[in-house]
């Protein structure tokens, strides 16, 4: 079995955290900013020193290709992303690329060659905090967007994607898509969830990725000087709003143990306390493995929403802004991330991604499988997120002799 | 029976909805701006050709001064406010200013003394929109707020009220405080409730203000991954910020009829739908005429706030912001209203204010009624608030004779 260098990671990782680290040990690292470009740079010096021909496509994604024995044969691609949430953690993202490029390097150190040419990616905008939609880049590549709508996307200050590649030198000239034929796509990254922590397993097996509806609902009501106006003649956007918001996660929870139903964004602009709330704005979304109970909590949801609006007198306006099906990954990924933990004495589990991951897109260029390495509390999107370097190390060597076993 | 000229009237009221005027026909007109100084500047215009001896004192109330017979005599005082909410109506205001100066122009032209000299007043900041609290300068002038306190206050870009005063030119050189005993202030303003309408009468008698209590409770939860994280797990501050949305109209209901309970405010700044919300902050509101209803509105939401963030395992911090105590208006104000009222053939009604106004604050220092001008579907802070120039007519004749009444 191959083994990672642990202190290479753990000096690593602890290195690409200084780039738009915050106070709290967490990453302030927007997509293609100029703390993103700073850590690109230096990954790309990384790729550089150990080899590899770097390549970036026209939108902003990193490739390193280490070639194979045999020149049909198409290759394994490893990566994950470089870019964080606002206030994300240190490990969402960076662990699955250092990992990828873990392989890299032990297969250099160990002279070993492989079949397939093995290749490391580092994809842009994964998250979607600056950008929507999230998983952008490997979705042009994959085919699913077309790149000038996504380069014509805006941040909250319009600026558009393109502008923001150009700036910060990333718009590459390879077209983004791929140049051949890939064998398959492997990415390691944390759980972003508590189920391996509380089952005490060392790495998770995943075998597909959830699909998720997210809707975006707007209340309109009336707005009126609260003293004078009586509660039965109100027309209260706010209360409406109260209303779906606590509805959604007990539609969730009919439905059944594994749907997730949220309310995770509302805007009502009015700091004036007197005044009846008159247009709130609110994101609701539901997420399930199963994509019939996604489309049911929808359907729900948008029958409740017309019960809510009646019975407060409001009007209500939905429209959904993204869906996403659920993806099954393929057998032979899944079974060389399950033989890896297996061979390397790693207890193991199978299960689904809880969220949008890159191998979502690239499940549709081939076949495709994921690692998830512990996470504590199952905290993420948030600076508290935290994976041990002991359940790091279990996670990368997992990935790598996957990788290796899929190149070899 | 003194009459109002009608014309003037609308003409004056017509004038100055043009300073700080929105297309949709309401006010931008917040307090110490651009706009609230021009309107001033139009409003000490007008006292001086009415040739009233004008004074400002160093909160920026503007006074215009009618001389009486009998020199001992302290001043009956009639007035309102220039200043509006963000998108508030052109009838929250100036209605019951351009009123009270009606008084003079009318007495002059009917070339009445009255024993008491007869004062009008345009108090700074009723609203509070820009700063707060609202109706500041009534109260510093009451002797309710430091000075000192007020001008500290900052508006949403750090500028304080002395700066804006300064800016203006409204710091004025007389103290902000009663030169000498008042014998009474009227003042007439729009109901902002539905009851006249409803009731078809054709003016309020005004007597008493209800009390309020505005409290801001923040929920924190923990931020997390939506979809992987269980939903039994989850510490959802918006999910408890929404259980407390939809309680305190409920509590309003089961207090009494007249209670009015609102949820006016909410902030929850992330705009990334798939992280479970962790800090949300509201600001809710209880009014009545009975304190004691006030009272138990806080208390039992502050017992339910208690319950919500224990069933919803998240910490929650309240503290009350304001608290006004309900003001009772003098029986001959009352009185005054109500026979000038019956002596114009007018249908009255006695009825609380349902909101604050800075008769409030003037009643701390002398006698002070109200007179209500109906509200065209209970609408104000709002472009679309409405008084009909016929029920502005009918209520401006009820405060100059209710106001002749008391200074003759």
């Amino acid at each position: 079995m191959l083994t990672a260098d642990r202190e290479r990671l753990i000096s690593l990782m602890t290195e690409q955290a200084e780039f738009g680290g915050t106070d709290a040990g967490g990453l302030h690292r927007l997509a293609l900013t100029e703390e993103d470009r700073v850590a690109r740079d230096w990954f790309c010096n990384l790729l550089d020193d150990a080899g590899l021909d770097v390549r970036i496509d026209a939108i902003g994604n990193v490739f390193g290709r280490r070639e194979g024995i045999d020149p049909d044969a198409s290759p394994v691609l490893l990566g994950s992303h470089l870019d964080s949430q606002p206030y994300g953690g240190r490990f969402d993202g960076p662990l699955g690329l250092l990992g990828a490029l873990e392989l890299v390097h032990v297969l250099e150190e160990e002279d070993l060659d492989t079949t397939h040419p093995v290749e490391v990616v580092n994809w842009t905008n994964e998250e979607g905090a600056r950008f929507q939609p999230p998983m952008m880049a490997s979705g042009v590549w994959a085919g699913k967007y077309d790149l000038d709508d996504v380069y014509a996307a805006t941040d909250d200050n319009g600026v558009t994607v393109e502008a923001a590649l150009e700036e910060i030198g990333y718009k590459g000239p390879e077209p983004a898509e791929p140049p051949e034929a890939y064998d398959a796509y492997l990415e390691l990254h944390i759980e972003q969830g508590p189920k391996l922590e509380r089952e005490k397993k060392d790495v998770g097996v995943v075998t597909g990725i959830v699909g998720l509806t997210w809707t975006e609902t707007t209340f309109y009501g009336q707005p009126n000087h609260t003293g004078p106006t009586p509660m039965h003649l109100r027309q209260d956007a706010l209360v409406a709003a109260g209303d779906l918001i606590t509805q959604v996660p007990r539609t969730a929870n009919k439905l059944s143990d594994t749907t997730r139903g949220t309310v995770g964004a509302i805007e009502y602009d009015s700091e004036a306390i007197s005044i009846v709330p008159d247009e709130v704005r609110l994101v609701w979304e539901f997420v399930d493995y199963e994509d019939e109970l996604v489309e049911a909590g929808y359907q729900r949801t948008l029958d409740e929403i017309e019960q809510i609006a009646r019975r407060h007198d409001v009007e209500a306006e939905s429209s959904e802004i993204t869906r996403f099906e659920s993806v099954a990954f393929d057998d032979r990924c899944i079974q060389a991330v399950e033989a890896a933990a297996d061979d390397l004495g790693y207890d193991s589990m199978r299960m689904h991604a809880g969220a949008g991951h890159d191998p979502m897109n690239v499940a549709e260029v081939c076949d495709t499988g994921m690692v998830f390495a512990v996470s504590e509390d199952g905290l993420s999107h948030t600076e508290e997120e935290y994976t041990s370097w002991d359940d790091c190390y279990s996670a990368v060597n997992t990935l790598i002799n996957a990788g290796y076993q899929l190149a070899k």
